[in-house]
């Protein structure tokens, strides 16, 4: 099984990152090209109960993988 | 519309913030987790026509979002 762990940036949080890719976007002459959001992706391999996986992963996300003050974070768990 | 964009280390690229975050989790006790890896994730907010974006997209994911040396990348436009 996998995990995959999506982690945006809030909405109301500064995110340079996204703005700088924005802007760079359009620079290059992209067209109809809005906000944009950049945020972390994670992949991780997983063994074991779906429940508990979902339980002790949500945990963890919500600990140390993401800073929840700041962050958001999407939790799924895959075959 | 979205477009999503997930870009990951190519499998046979070393990948030490996935590693580090494998690490960590081991040593905080998590049990089942293997493998870890770490990548971004990039949110667009798009209008228009969806076949010329995805066209669009997956031409900037490969000239500049992403390095296609190193990184793999999906690319995914929703409603």
């Amino acid at each position: 099984m996998k995990a995959k762990i999506i982690i945006t940036p809030k909405k109301a949080v500064l995110d340079p990152q996204g703005q700088t890719v924005e802007r760079a976007l359009a620079h290059m002459g992209y067209q109809g090209v809005g906000k944009v959001h950049v945020g972390k992706y994670l992949e991780i391999e997983v063994e074991g109960d779906k429940a508990t996986l979902e339980k002790q992963l949500d945990e963890a996300c919500h600990k140390f993988l993401s800073n929840p003050v700041i962050e958001d974070y999407k939790l799924e768990i895959v075959d």
